[in-house]
């Protein structure tokens, strides 16, 4: 457990805190660099994005706008890794189409097409890869968006585990969203989609080891209805949108927290989590808000728009669970503080390391 | 060598050859699944296309056309998994740069923007990862074209080969393009824009193990300027273009020759082929027409801009040794023709397995 601060501890300590550039300074590259947390922002902002040249955003992780005879296009790109192939609640191949498809969504797109690379090993099975084929098909039925163009490739056994997908996604920006962390400004509202964890425990379980008999199934899902409603009810009153995958919501809070330079409060006892994944958590000794989830959102929205962006996301099957958990404030800038069920307050820093590696 | 067939002897043949619905029938994926050849086609064609469902194209290997809002674009995907990383004339950086704008070009696109999708092993050299940055960096600078997103995701060790890359674009269709393999007919002349083999060549030579001393360079660069130029030469003249990468410039006009349903009769001694390829080749008992190329292109030109396209292509850099090697015919349908120097015809036949795997 991570030791409880108060409000006056937390300040203290902030200043030692505030982000420091980011430098690539490891030898060799490690889990932690695929992981979504420090090491991740540290190999993407201090060596991919320098190296790539003047051209190159600041950052690599969100949907590229473009911009085409005055249609605003969303464009996004994910490698999928995720072992097992298959595992309860899902499969890579619908991990593959739905994460694309979901980073176009909480940038405010309608998916258009998405494109399918898959690099397979030697030996695999063909009923390995049916199965994943098909899962694909399924998924971009269920999420209304063709695969328009593919590439195949082997490599020798022992040169891959079964299969690496990477999907890459086209969407036509709606004209009323204006989604971006610079958006959010003090007095908004944080709001997840659902239950957080599911994905990550998920895994977890799939992979065994664990003396654990709870049945937890991946969340893995199109978030396009979600946000197609929540833009309706909200317009550009929704500040920013992320789905929260490798580090969880934690990680998606610190990234925008850092790039508002704002604080964040979190109500921890209102965070929607299922009672199978907090006694897995607990059990494994990690903390939920830092769970993959493979089907929801974090969304930041104007205070006077909170109850209609409940309503709407709560209106549709991928967001009934959807709650407001937190409301963002000035201080401490670029830092996320949670509320504990007791009254004090505790740092949610950014992730160090890969607690679970490969998992999507 | 392959035997050497009369005219007579080949039309014998063609019917029992006649191209049948393609099926996949293999219990488990093989490297020659990713050599681009028969293996490949029956795997697409055979189980990828028709398990991903209604929306699918027929062939997931060409850039998919896109409109929005009356634009039309292209979208395309390729992984790459090349080995060695860096060879003589490039690296798996630049090829992942080039392949994908050279398939957007192709298509008669301008490159619009690029992803990137890296998929890491742990334990890489940080320089490793450096040096293939900055090519890419440096690659999409010369090729006009930003890196607009990406993703980055590590493996274990011994779960990948150093790096695997996957790379996206979006380019913009010309207004005057209308390339399709249905717009090859009859009297079209076949044009490659300059030497065939290279790099096939210098990525076996790198590879070692031949007692070869000819230094052969890869020559992957963006073929982007040689469409441009032929298109403003030829306009909807030009009917068909290829990029000749695995498989080779004999899987090109096979593909073409069944799509259209014609036959390709190619005059063998006109194909510009480097005298260190064909030594090189004929050392190791393969044909020059069936190794992979990174900078060149297959077009199919009516006959009347024949001369136009090849003054095109000569008049840019990367067309400088562009050749006129053959045309299109009624007949064999489907089917390609070698016309040896010594007057003689052969079957240019379909690759079957992998001969150079991970060429790109």
């Amino acid at each position: 457990m991570p030791k409880v601060l108060t409000e006056e501890e937390v300040g203290a300590r902030i200043e030692e805190m505030r982000r420091r550039p980011q430098r690539f300074r490891d030898g060799r590259i490690t889990m932690a660099h695929g992981a979504g947390g420090k090491a991740s922002r540290a190999l993407v902002e201090g060596l991919v994005v320098p190296l790539l040249g003047d051209r190159a955003p600041a950052t690599l992780s969100d949907a590229a706008e473009l911009t085409v005879d005055g249609t605003r296009l969303a464009f996004t790109t994910d490698s999928f890794v995720v072992r097992p192939l298959s595992f309860p609640g899902g499969t890579i191949g619908e991990l593959a189409v739905n994460g694309t498809v979901n980073d176009l969504a909480v940038s405010g797109a309608r998916p258009l097409a998405v494109s399918l690379a898959m690099i397979l090993e030697e030996g695999l099975p063909a009923e390995a890869l049916e199965e994943q084929v098909r899962a694909i098909g399924a998924a971009a039925s269920a999420a209304g968006v063709p695969v328009a163009t593919g590439d195949t490739k082997v490599v020798e056994r022992g040169k891959c585990d079964g299969m690496y997908l990477t999907t890459t996604g086209v969407g036509v920006l709606r004209a009323d969203a204006s989604l971006a962390p610079e958006r959010v400004r003090p007095g908004d509202k944080v709001l997840v989609s659902g239950t957080i964890g599911d994905h990550g425990v998920a895994i977890m379980l799939a992979r065994g080891g664990l003396d654990l008999e709870a049945e937890v199934r991946s969340d893995t899902r199109s978030l396009w209805p979600v946000v197609h409603a929540l833009l309706d009810a909200c317009g550009p009153e929704a500040h920013c949108l992320r789905d929260a995958t490798r580090g969880g919501v934690a990680t998606v809070l610190n990234e925008i927290a850092a790039a508002a330079e704002v604080g964040v409060l979190v109500a921890e006892d209102r965070l929607p989590v299922r009672p199978e994944v907090t006694g897995a958590c607990e059990i494994l000794g990690i903390d939920p808000l830092y769970v993959a989830n493979e089907g929801k959102l974090v969304a930041f929205v104007a205070p006077e728009v909170a109850d209609a962006a409940l309503e709407a996301m709560r209106g549709v099957e991928a967001g009934a669970d959807a709650a407001v958990i937190g409301e963002v404030r000035d201080e401490p800038p670029g830092r996320v503080l949670g509320r504990t069920a007791f009254g004090g307050h505790r740092i949610i820093d950014v992730l160090v390391g890969d607690p679970l590696p490969r998992i999507c």
